[in-house]
């Protein structure tokens, strides 16, 4: 099966939406073994659309088009593609009576215009739209196939998971199977270090990638069927696991917060935090994730120093001496939010996220982070970016370092070096 | 002119990475005044790259083309795009002195393979690159023109801003101009209503939107320059600011919490956060902006019933009574918060966001917001989505709720509802 896929909407080409469905599409695609040469973006134009569909079936013979599908005028990708292949529309009277209840459902009437949407090219198979009022299309004419899909991605992408994928696998003779090995803390270099032989391979290939300050490996395998490419990886990725140890938080979509609350749920343990330069960004990524109020019950954003010393007890002597970006008041910190939580751990982060830096002996990008116990210490320092547009990016990861540092504490990680007693750390801590 | 897309990379294909260069260059080539008929994207091959460059000629004088610059052998758009015009490349010392300094500053050597990104088309225009290794270049041939820019976006906003911009102004007889009027708490169609009439309108064209939780109204003039387009924009402008009144938070790119912060600096007011449902994004949000800690001091994550006691003073038996998600909750967190900080202003989030509820007689989507300035209480009930992926949207929603509800009181909105003194609301509540 040769693929292409063809975005509608002149909303795109005005750059008024962000085309995910390309990438959800063709990402699907690559996962049923079906390569893509082009992706076409064109407007809610007849002739311009039916140039595309003439283009695309001299390189494919198969046409997935998504968007176009609505009850304005305007929207004609329908209309095209049956008089593409010579199909008349027809009234659906069952359609019109689910478009018809899906407004009753909101209290509504239909309008009129949305009648449209009940208009079916002849000899198509009608995909059922569970999240909207506008069907999909599958037709089929002298061995070529056009696919046709709605454009919101919440209608889109449940119609293919359920009703094309299906459809497609009877003309694949192949599967790409993929994992993503996710580790955090070891930097891409050194990850690609370890693994380095591996990454000659052919079938599995590995391969390393970088994003969001994350080291990740994908693994991808071809194979007749799904078993088969399971057999090949398996093996391969124990081996990954046993050289990358604890540096892994996660096979494939997983977070590092998702990663991490499974863990704590696991273990029943809970968390708090203290944050200065994420504020508030730690708590949100750990209750993203649904359910996560069993391990997390409370956080604290100090932004001033007057908070840190309110609430979480930090020194306003050492804040004064060795200021809010310190190791020192950052074991203040998580100290402080473990007493007054009395969560399992308390973890704190404080840094400098920039663009500009309020101390001169500290650079935009210092970082520290401190875990505790109640017991023992864990702190790590590290640099974030320095210049640019370095805010967002050392707030999103000094995030992702703290919860990961969190993770570590739970396993007991070898990777961590552990200051010994938090106490001791704090009263003896070299004040001169 | 006439221009089209062209977006080079195999990971696209595979649906690797979401493809937002497309949709950032079509929105510039939109405001200035150049639309586009088709975008498309095309593997790293050199055969079917070349054969999108002459289909693309042949309905386009200008060709723009991101990705495909990089160092590795599969990067060879310069290489084709060249070849295409006739054009040998040309090892450029200034570019490689700049490169292998670029690596020296982060204390790297440069590797041998990045050389490459040192070539220059003969008679090609280099745009520099102050984010990356890869330049970009202009070239032109018999009025045809190609532009090729890094795929990073990183690299590749700014290159395009500041050395392709002024160079295409020269091309364009006409400029579009387009502002974005932000709204919030009116909800689309109440939004529409009340500029029907200007919704009819030809040049300026408005067009309502809505967009996570918000409405939006975009004016969009067309005119021979910046400044003709200014005057047709500008009494139309005042005319909706009249009608909408503080509904609108912003005018263009602004965010909420944009708005809010500048509000906030400018009157020199703090607040405070108390988050339940958010879980830390008001906050997060708020200290996007970069200078907050002018305005915000602190915030609390108070997401078990617990700490809502212990750290806000809520009552334990009006949280038994009438449950974590309720209107007396949420004034006592905002008072809490108000006294623990000693901010201006006190502001709660409590609801349920989803995906399931823990109280039966409570919907999930149900939230209230409470801000209080110690004296007075302004209090808001809304209802986010019930199913599905509401989770997200839920807190994404309820934080700018609770944001936009901070700003309306500081400006003493008309919109918005007083509960009269918080003390007396909280003493005198019926609890029977």
């Amino acid at each position: 099966m040769n693929c292409e896929l063809i975005s509608v909407g002149t909303e795109i080409l005005l750059g008024d939406i962000l085309n995910t469905n390309a990438r959800f599409l063709s990402k699907e695609l690559a996962a049923l073994g079906i390569s893509l040469m082009y992706q076409t973006t064109v407007g809610d134009n007849e002739e311009r659309l039916k140039a595309c569909l003439d283009l695309a079936f001299s390189r494919a013979d198969t046409v997935i088009l998504t968007g176009g599908l609505g009850p304005t005028p305007d929207d004609l990708t329908k209309e095209v593609c049956a008089d593409y292949f010579g199909k008349r529309l027809i009234m659906r009277e069952d359609i019109l009576e689910e478009i018809k209840s899906y407004f009753y459902g909101k209290g509504l009437r239909m309008p009129e215009s949305n009648a449209k949407q009940a208009l079916v090219p002849e000899d198509s198979t009608v995909l059922l739209n569970e999240n909207g009022t506008a069907p999909g299309f599958i037709m089929e004419n002298k061995g070529r196939k056009i696919i046709i899909l709605p454009g919101p991605p919440r209608e889109m992408e449940p119609m293919f998971r359920r009703q094309v994928i299906p459809y497609l696998k009877k003309f694949s003779d192949s599967v790409i199977k993929s994992h993503t090995v996710r580790t955090f803390g070891i930097g891409e270099s050194a990850m690609s270090e370890r693994v380095a032989d591996l990454l000659e391979k052919d079938n599995p290939t590995v391969a390393p990638y970088a994003k969001d300050g994350e080291a990740l490996l994908r693994i991808t395998a071809k194979a007749e069927n799904e078993e088969e490419a399971d057999k090949l990886i398996s093996p391969l990725l124990a081996e990954i696991k046993e050289r990358l140890g604890s540096y892994i938080y996660g096979i494939d979509a997983q977070s590092i917060e998702e990663a991490t609350v499974s863990l704590m749920k696991e273990k029943k343990l809970t968390a708090a935090f203290a944050e200065s330069c994420t504020a508030g960004l730690c708590a949100k990524r750990i209750t993203d994730i649904s359910g996560a109020s069993e391990v997390f019950h409370c956080g604290v954003v100090s932004y001033s120093d007057d908070i840190k010393e309110k609430l979480l007890g930090v020194s306003s002597d050492d804040l004064s001496r060795f200021g809010a970006v310190s190791e020192i008041v950052a074991a203040q910190m998580a100290l402080g939010i473990k007493r007054l939580s009395g969560a399992d751990y308390g973890v704190a982060v404080t840094g400098m996220a920039g663009p500009t830096s309020d101390d001169p002996k500290k650079e935009v990008g210092l970082i520290y982070i401190a875990v505790t116990d109640g017991e023992s210490l864990y702190l790590k320092e590290f640099h974030g970016r320095k210049n640019g547009s370095c805010r967002d990016y050392n707030r999103f990861v000094s995030a992702s370092n703290a919860i990961n540092q969190l993770r570590l504490c739970i396993l007991n990680s070898p990777e961590l070096r552990s200051e010994g007693s938090i106490t001791e750390f704090i009263n003896s801590y070299p004040r001169n």
